[in-house]
């Protein structure tokens, strides 16, 4: 895992999709939700290369399912439309068909290729997308007052506090590369469900098969390690779009600034992966559990991912509990191979165990770390040489307000 | 899986551990916990054939190691003692021989073989045992004025609410066989765990090797199949002792009776699981999901533990909100084969989602139904001839609460 932001690398101050070059991106309020913002676009002035993953939920949404049929046969997007207030899940064929004229709409709309449009939606599930609010966001896209960045991530919220927004520049063959990107996070809303949504732009000319693999690897080690409540939606799928206006030479795994690209797409992603878990539903603290001394990375991330689910856990760092026992029980029950006389935990700087033992610790201080907005609990097994990084979120009365208030 | 009760059983109005014939029971406060009972014991008149199952946390406490070890050397056990406040969990070798020393002084104060006393603790993790403590626990053992089996039920509580204990009678051999049985269940007490602990007793008599498959087999139906928050401890056990006062035919797979035994034993566990799951911290309702159509038992059980398991769900049920949605989200995310458009969900008896389409239903209905103490959801995913059913509580405020504060 990479763990050091790329030496190279420049963290734009106010960066988004926009930010590398030939991109634009727009948001209005079509109606499906009561007022805000809830339809939203990205163009690219050229088609780019593209790549996507998708949730593994058995049900799949029809958005999901219209992009990546046409995704996989012409591995180009030019234009996303996504659409809040509806997730366009679990409404059969009707909701296929629905997707299906969303992305015809916008091809004809925007002047592109049908396949080159991607879909998404989010929002309510088993309900059929209103077309007739659809059709008026898809009109306004055309209309100048409304292309801004910024609009575009106001649109595709739910129950999200904050729009989540990155970008990075770095140097590829004397050539400044931009990397941006937008995301959404696991908001609730009526009746339904946490849904992701993260969407990459750069500027950089990439190869399709290269950038697929690219994206893997960085949700492998972003979005796939957060986790606000442990449930993951019909409707959760990244997008990443490369339009090559940069003129670089081509950059696949043989460049010999490949790494530096993924490693600058990674930061992209890890940051907006962060945002989402940081802005969890109720959530006060983002939590990174660090794991170290792991014998293969799978048992690295299987650790960190147990203890970032713990209910236990997250609802000790909302009451700034020091309890390491439960750090330790979920260690314990991550069905991992553990050395439990090896075993070290720390709270931020603070041990409080180390090689199986308890550790005398100054529990106010270790208390008073735990007030932090963004709390480190750092595990190693002292068994092998890999690491993993899991973020998520404190578990709060907030979050059972949330989602236990009843849908009307 | 047996899911209808047995018919020839009758389940006795106010069972206990020492309703099946040669068992006593009792339980005193020894000063561990500040005011309530905390050490309890029972007792068998004679030695009796023994099973037990264990947590599969890797940290494993000492006083489960204990009872293991001489479990598998002698089979039998005919004392038991717990003690709550302190789970001597995560206390080295320290609590290694303090879990040993516990085994011996009960067995020199009952006069029994050591290896046939067994230990079990709850509590506190990561201090040692206050051992000065558990010897006057020991020491009343003979105290004939705590010896109830309301005593041991009370004594070994955490942050329960009710105590959990039932008894069945089954015809074996034309003599009355019981069963009886008690557990406690998650609760949390600073600054950590929730432990399930059960204990089965029986007058029958019962082949060794034939009990451990028994309970084996039960524990998979019952006690494997509850969930509060996902969270398993180092200190869970369950122990079942058959001391055969009742003389019958030697009980094993080849008696004919043998599945009715077995039955019961299992009546008996998911009576004590369910109480547990309803008692969870926090709860006010106990939620039962039922699986049906499932191609393999292990897909029946996965689909059923991913719903009780989801926090969307278990908030939903807690709000009364007839949630679908979510339901169907935790069946799709399962990771297991599921035809989407086969899966019927129901909410009590009111159908909700059919053949893979949302079924128009009366939501205040739904909702009303939601209110009762027990809910049952039923998932068919009409794909073949496998059942299951998981238990769990709602998500409310006070888990929240009960969790959150900080442990002085």
């Amino acid at each position: 895992m990479i763990t050091t932001q790329p030496k190279k690398m420049n963290v734009l101050e106010n960066g988004h999709v926009t930010s590398p070059k030939g991109f634009i991106a727009g948001g209005v309020h079509c109606g499906i939700r009561r007022k805000k913002l809830d339809f939203g676009w990205i163009h690219s002035e050229v088609p780019a290369v593209a790549a996507g993953v998708y949730t593994l939920n058995a049900f799949q949404a029809a958005p999901l399912q219209v992009t990546k049929k046409s995704l996989e046969k012409v591995h180009k997007i030019q234009t996303i439309i996504v659409n809040s207030g509806n997730a366009n899940s679990f409404t059969g064929e009707q909701g296929y068909q629905d997707a299906l004229e969303m992305q015809r709409l916008a091809a004809e709309k925007m002047t592109v290729e049908v396949d080159q449009v991607a879909v998404a939606s989010t929002g309510i599930i088993g309900e059929t997308l209103p077309m007739d609010k659809i059709r008026i966001g898809i009109a306004a896209m055309g209309e100048e007052n409304h292309v801004a960045a910024e609009n575009f991530e106001q649109a595709i919220l739910t129950t999200d506090t904050k729009t989540k927004h990155v970008a990075v520049e770095i140097e590829i063959d004397e050539k400044t590369i931009t990397i941006g990107g937008a995301a959404k996070g696991s908001g609730m809303i009526h009746p339904n469900m946490a849904t992701m949504l993260g969407f990459l732009t750069t500027d950089a000319v990439v190869d399709a098969v290269s950038l697929q693999n690219a994206l893997r690897q960085t949700i492998d080690y972003s979005f796939n390690m957060i986790t606000v409540d442990g449930d993951s939606s019909t409707n959760d799928m990244v997008l990443v779009l490369a339009n090559g206006t940069q003129g670089n030479e081509m950059l696949n795994e043989q460049h010999p600034q490949w790494a530096e690209f993924v490693e600058a797409l990674q930061f992209v992603s890890q940051e907006l992966a962060k945002k989402v878990a940081k802005d969890g539903e109720g959530a006060t603290k983002l939590i990174e559990v660090n794991t170290f001394g792991a014998p293969t990375e799978i048992v690295a991330k299987q650790v960190a991912k147990a203890v970032i689910s713990s209910n236990l856990v997250k609802t000790a760092v909302y009451g700034s509990d020091p309890n390491w026992g439960r750090i330790i029980c979920a260690v314990g029950y991550s069905e991992q191979p553990i050395l439990p006389n090896k075993i070290c935990v720390s709270i931020g700087d603070i041990d409080v165990v180390k090689d199986g033992a308890v550790v005398s610790f100054m529990e106010k201080e270790a208390s008073e770390y735990l007030q932090n907005e963004v709390v480190k609990i750092n595990i190693d097994l002292q068994n092998g040489e890999f690491g993993a990084t899991a973020w998520g979120c404190d578990l709060t009365y907030n979050y059972v307000r949330i989602n236990a208030s009843y849908r009307t």
